[in-house]
């Protein structure tokens, strides 16, 4: 008994440096606390922070390391204050589980934004231990950072939302893009890129899709039912945007300049970074012509979450994903760099462990 | 009769060359037409544009330039078809004096974003005039581009307002600053600078003061009211103020660094700027962490434009003027680029001119 408990009750893939590669690893969850919601992982989206957080190192990557924060599964057991959640429930678990719940943040629920909010993964969390993400078997966390998926909604698709979903649907909700007939305009066409269109067509916005790539074209028009494309390297067709859109999600990772776009911004209109670039270079004139403005983002708090979800299900809002068992993992983080997935890796986490 | 003509019906002083050096002018204004509205000029303030102007020569300046696009006076008369104004109103005219008046910007009173837009001077009027701005007896301007000075608020404080009074009102009001009880910081004390002081009070902000000049701080706490001064310059004291501000206005017109005043704002902050810097450039982790937002802006339409002098004369807000005579506008300009003037230079036209 002592030798198998030492093992762990958790099955996972973990990294154990910073060549990134994941392999078989087991370790304990923590116990259920009173307040806590323990799930068993049904599915496990595949995010660019994974890929960023085993290999680069930010803030000091502690190994072995769990990656995943787009969690879904079934509730397997809860703590006794918890009231929110029975066993059996779907739920969900996104990119922290875990922050104070007592300063202006929590308590206006920006969680995210708290200063001592712990993430899904290579986190420190309150007692102690290291946290480790959803390529594993099971997850426990405190009710607060668990999210109800709607009855109905498939659990597979769901993963995606929780960190992709929530991170291009806050900001377009806080900056009101959610206007019939305003036009947006998304950049890059990958995990995030294409749940701004879907959003974008849920909202009644007319879109255009921007992308380095010409083969995206045919999926931006005819599957995603975007409006109109634009080869970002057509300096013709990126000029003649100016002014043309109300609101901008740059879901681009890499560097780009970012003049050519809030300058198709129209008056006082909105860009929104939700990726990573290294640095932002602009011209003032950019943002004092037009009156426009840049803002950035990092997925949302938890009734955002939450409504978001209820959103996607009451719109029939699916995530494009391909399904892929965990010991193939190494391949699609390297697919996903190369941005050769249509739109999401989600680990079959169950088929995976069996 | 005919050589007195030739001379011109309005008295001014121009720029000849790109030293930016005023010297005496004249020139004629156009005849009264159906829709305009003529006035003797009273005062007008002097903005670092007209240096700029002058002596940059941005999209070409055409000499002479006669700067100045604060401008308050008296109507000495008024087409057939003026409805808004008579012989004898106090009135205002800011940095523009035509548009098409038939754009979407137009119809929603974002004049000053029309794309055919023209300023107050160096701009080609659709007459093919070049126009000419305050520094001058008298002008004559379209009745939509003439502002009603509210009764009993002085014509020389009255004419800061329309280009340092609106370039921050506006951006204030857009991004909703006038909420009693949260956080401005001002960066930049000068002109504009204090103005947003100004504003800040009168609408219950808590104001923070940043400049790069200790000398500043006396004024800002004991005369303008700000709660708070800090040097720029302190490191600490800077990062003391993290997450301390939801809103800042910046006015600092040379190049600064930005990362610094974004990690003082707080969750979904917003820094507007309204100086030129030549360049912009910041980590995208200043605007993500905290969805933050970095905005632009340039004055305000006609109806903005309105609406900040009438809460300018109920709230009794006054700008800080030093009153000047035309002939000593060339040292007044000097000394407005070394900041040596608290806080607008206002020419004091009818005297000058006598």
């Amino acid at each position: 008994m002592e030798g198998e408990k030492a093992k762990g009750n958790c099955l996972a893939w973990a990294a154990r440096d910073p060549s990134g590669i994941l392999s078989p690893y087991q370790f304990d969850r923590r116990a259920v606390g009173s307040d806590d919601v323990a799930l068993e992982i049904k599915y496990c989206g595949v995010c660019y922070a994974d890929v960023y957080s085993t290999r680069h190192q930010p803030n000091g990557t502690i190994y072995p390391l769990v990656p995943g924060h787009e969690i879904t599964g079934v509730v397997t057991e809860v703590g006794s204050n918890v009231t929110q959640f029975k066993v059996g429930d779907h739920v969900g678990v996104g990119t922290y589980v875990n922050s104070c719940k007592d300063c202006e943040r929590c308590s206006k629920f920006l969680e995210v934004h708290c200063k001592k909010v712990v993430f899904t993964f290579n986190g420190i969390d309150y007692d102690g231990t290291i946290t480790k993400g959803g390529y594993s078997s099971l997850i426990v966390v405190h009710e607060r950072y668990c999210f109800k998926i709607p009855d109905g909604y498939p659990l597979e698709f769901a993963a995606p939302l929780l960190c992709a979903g929530i991170t291009v649907y806050k900001p377009m909700m806080h900056h009101k893009m959610n206007q019939p007939g305003k036009s947006l305009g998304v950049v890059g066409l990958g995990g995030l890129g294409h749940m701004a269109v879907k959003f974008g067509k849920a909202f009644g916005l007319n879109v255009t899709v921007f992308s380095t790539s010409e083969s995206k074209r045919d999926e931006a028009i005819n599957i995603l039912g975007a409006e109109k494309f634009v080869l970002s390297s057509d300096t013709q067709q990126m000029q003649e945007m100016e002014s043309k859109l109300d609101f901008i999600v740059d879901t681009a990772a890499g560097d780009h300049p970012l003049d050519p776009y809030l300058n198709m911004l129209d008056v006082h209109g909105i860009m929104v970074l939700v990726g990573f670039p290294s640095e932002i270079k602009l011209s003032p004139i950019s943002l004092s012509i037009g009156a426009r403005n840049l803002a950035g983002s990092v997925t949302g708090g938890t009734k955002d979450t939450q409504s978001m979800l209820e959103y996607c299900a009451a719109h029939k809002i699916y995530p494009k994903i391909e399904l892929i068992k965990i010991n193939y993992i190494n391949e699609a983080l390297e697919r996903m760099i190369k941005n050769d997935v249509k739109y999401r890796f989600v680990i079959d986490i169950e088929n995976s462990f069996k």
